[in-house]
């Protein structure tokens, strides 16, 4: 029997392409910002959590929806450890921190409970969050995504109206990948990409040595080819991640930190771009 | 009207406590490995290649099947850039590289092409994977997962026979919270986990100072406290990472290296569980 190279089946090429949906703004904001990444680990919600304290700082009223269902990151990161309260049993009202208001998976269930979902859960998890919960007057909602180009990712851009998306990468060719596809899903889905960042660019040591842990200067790259904004660049730094670790984000603990003064050019970037 | 706490509604918990499922081993395979991390980027997929090329090191027959739909990472790791043949339409003969025979949805899209799929088309390609591949007598397939607790997760632990996971994480405290599910989940769907590695420990500058960029000890602290085996710390190291971006893992192009005999250390305990 001839041996046949095999492509996807026809039925998998089907699904893949888009469908036509009516995108909603998320009731009680402005300006939604989804913070993605395709690829996971590359310091996301750091960025997500900082960009959004960076849009505070200067005087933006902004919330943080936590939509990475599996691995939540918010509760954590903001040291938030009570239940949201509801007043008719069926809304939900988000938890204000550092003058922002959060709403998270996490605060909903104990921080060592995985969320063992099949997508639909998930899906159904995420309306919850963009329907039900009483934001308040909102310029920008930042949106902490999860990796990947699935249920969450869908369900986003086909049914709320998303101004922008910003890809979070580090430099090394495994990750851009991922940015790839990233950028070619958004691109497909019609969701406009704000640009690109290059986060954990590179490691500086006392001595003044710049170490390229993770490579060097491939964000930048894809920026261009790809005809997106190149948003900057932020070094791997011991006290970002000791902030996020310890829940008061870099931009929040110290504002003149060289790093929290890079999240507030990329913040006014954003701004400039609605306002 | 009285404000309540929320928690997740019944109909939500309902649905995470698991059924039971008839697991089969993967035909043509002896033991199947699973290597997790719950949280992305923390080099699961370096770890799953150097992992499979250390056991074929030590004379085992190997496959790898990455089941990381959205994200794969094997064609670049690995340097395959050809499809799968089929003899009958319906099967698919892995692509033997470097002695490993490898799948992955990677050989069946160009690398641009973003799966953008909802779970349960997820499920439709893990069973193709799991079920139409024609591994040949293998030893061991390892099989690199996504990140989170999700469809792939459950299809796996419902329906394969997964002899062991090993949970693979960085040491920083956010990314202990997702180690910390993912321990739970598989202790709940009953599949043995093998242990603990701690990736990207620390960075070591030339003036051989160690960088804890990452944090320190969280990963073998959380083994303790679990009783799980901690199975080694794996340093940051630009010639892994490298390696890995220019598809000839580090076990296989330096076996001699410092980080390679680390695999191979854990290859041996790995075999050591089962043969």
């Amino acid at each position: 029997m001839d041996k046949k190279t095999v492509g996807l089946s026809d039925t998998f090429k089907g699904k893949t392409s888009p469908k036509i949906f009516t995108k909603n703004p998320i009731v009680g904001t402005k300006f939604t910002i989804a913070i993605s990444s395709a690829k996971g680990g590359v310091g996301k919600s750091t960025f997500a959590m900082n960009l959004a304290l960076a849009l505070k700082s200067i005087n933006h009223k902004v919330g943080i929806l936590d939509a990475d269902i599996y691995g939540p990151s918010l509760p954590k990161m903001m040291s938030i450890n009570e239940k949201p309260k509801s007043e008719d049993g069926k809304s939900l009202i988000p938890i204000e921190q550092y003058g922002i208001q959060c709403i998270s998976i996490g605060f909903l269930v104990d921080e060592e409970t995985p969320m063992i979902w099949r997508g639909p859960m998930v899906t159904s998890a995420i309306k919850t969050f963009t329907q039900k919960v009483l934001w308040n007057d909102l310029d920008f909602i930042v949106v902490d995504m999860p990796p990947g180009t699935g249920d969450t990712q869908l369900t986003f851009a086909q049914e709320i109206k998303v101004d922008g998306v910003i890809i979070v990468s580090t430099p090394q060719e495994i990750a851009l990948a991922d940015v790839k596809r990233g950028i070619k899903m958004f691109d497909k889905l019609k969701v406009p990409i704000l640009g690109l960042v290059d986060n954990m660019s590179f490691f500086e040591s006392d001595d003044g040595k710049k170490h390229n842990i993770f490579g060097e200067g491939g964000v930048e790259k894809l920026a261009t080819i790809y005809k997106k904004e190149f948003l900057g660049k932020i070094p791997i730094d011991i006290d970002l991640r000791v902030a996020a670790d310890t829940g008061k984000p870099l931009v929040e603990k110290k504002p003149d930190h060289r790093i929290s003064k890079i999240f507030i050019e990329i913040a006014k970037k954003i701004k400039g771009s609605f306002l």
